[in-house]
């Protein structure tokens, strides 16, 4: 059954009730590159809610609850959310990048699906953010300019005969590719595959990009070929992009034509 | 050659001429969506370039040049932007979205290619934004919440085949898929074949989503399912969003798994 809302009904709808949970994207971590959107709802929030590394970004405010929970508790953390908007508190849940790419969206989500039937009731707000793919691909010029996927690498998400399949996909296909999460603890020789894989199914020459910790003290940026990368370029603060077939280097940025 | 910049040398290289190129993700239209970095870039440009419709979204600044361009002369108005910034003016190019993503970072990479060598050298800024896709995936639930690719459909960037190719390939390995530029006036018969090609490789029964002007007044959501979903619930003003073969409702939410 189709579905239709507008934007004045969503926002009717909402103040129906006093309770809500937002899972808000706080960007790569420049404050330069939070929304003001998100701003509002971090001042107008009782509870906080994230790991701990993300919470650190947030200054206290007087009267405003934090929990900080293990990277590893998405799903816990969802639902403790879930559970203070039922009881009327406002509640964020903080999510680095975009919280709907590989972050906290999908785990709240879950967490509705698998929860009381009035969960679904609830006022719910996705607020996006600057996802690190995205906030990469600036520094580096524009490697996303045309068709691209994005990839997460990360442990015990699926199997890795899918992520092979995907990867194979893609560059045959001829998309630009964003890796996140390239090094996980739990498979430490999944990128070294990826890699593999990547210089069978595309060549050598093929550009690559490690991007770490874009916009932050740490950023580094890292251009090279497949030829020449080698799986340490990579840490869990790294998102790795690789290049289409037009990919191609310009001054010191690196792009992809409109028409590629 | 592998290339290595960290962000304060980037930072010190700017310092060392006066004039500037900045292209700005003005995100998908409401304010509170604009990034502060974004903010203050228009705050200090001397000159704003760009389509009609994006400058009406700034405000006028005394003594802030405006140059309005037609859609379709990225190139050119890339050129001007390039030539402003290498005789000492602050250009600021304004971009829907988030540049990188089908927008004026690669023309402006393509217009640096061709033109003087001094232009590489240039003080260039790259933006990012808020991508259509994630403002209406954050608006819909989480439907991008895992693997997906992105494609554009624009009229005259590539040809069909290799259109049809990629949104195989992408069906085929079980990504959600987002399209751009769905209904393009040089190609209107595009987005139909599309629907077929995916209807064929998904089967009916697979999501999808039409998200209109998200964040705007005329913000429309429409969740239907490959079976149901007619060309015409698109236009220039929608982004398209098919699920993955995990992707499901919970209440009016649409969301993809973190395991699919």
């Amino acid at each position: 059954m189709p579905l239709f809302r507008d934007r004045a009904g969503a926002r009717a709808g909402a103040a129906a009730v006093s309770g809500w949970v937002a899972v808000a994207g706080l960007g790569p971590g420049d404050p330069e590159l939070v929304t003001p959107e998100v701003t509002a709802a971090l001042a107008g929030a009782t509870d906080l809610l994230g790991y701990g590394p993300y919470l650190a970004r947030l200054p206290a405010r007087p009267g405003q609850d934090r929990h900080e929970t293990d990277n590893r508790e998405e799903l816990s953390r969802a639902e403790h959310a879930l559970t203070l908007a039922a009881s009327g508190r406002r509640a964020l849940l903080a999510s680095s990048g975009d919280p709907g790419v590989f972050a906290m969206a999908a785990a709240l989500f879950e967490a509705v699906e698998g929860g009381p039937a009035d969960w679904r009731d609830l006022d719910i707000r996705i607020l996006p953010g600057i996802t690190a793919m995205l906030a990469a691909a600036a520094r580096l010029g524009a490697p996303l300019g045309h068709d691209f996927c994005a990839i997460n690498l990360s442990d015990n998400l699926k199997p890795w005969d899918v992520i092979a399949e995907r990867l194979t996909a893609a560059a045959r296909a001829g998309f630009a590719i964003a890796l996140y999460n390239p090094r996980s603890r739990a498979r430490p020789e999944g990128f070294s595959r990826a890699l593999e894989l990547l210089r069978a199914e595309a060549g050598g020459a093929r550009s690559i990009a490690f991007a770490r910790a874009v916009s932050t003290p740490e950023e580094r940026l890292e251009v090279t070929t497949l030829d020449a990368a080698r799986p340490e370029m990579a840490d869990m603060r790294t998102v790795v992009i690789i290049g289409s077939p037009e990919t191609r280097a310009v001054g010191r940025w690196l792009y992809t034509p409109r028409r590629a």
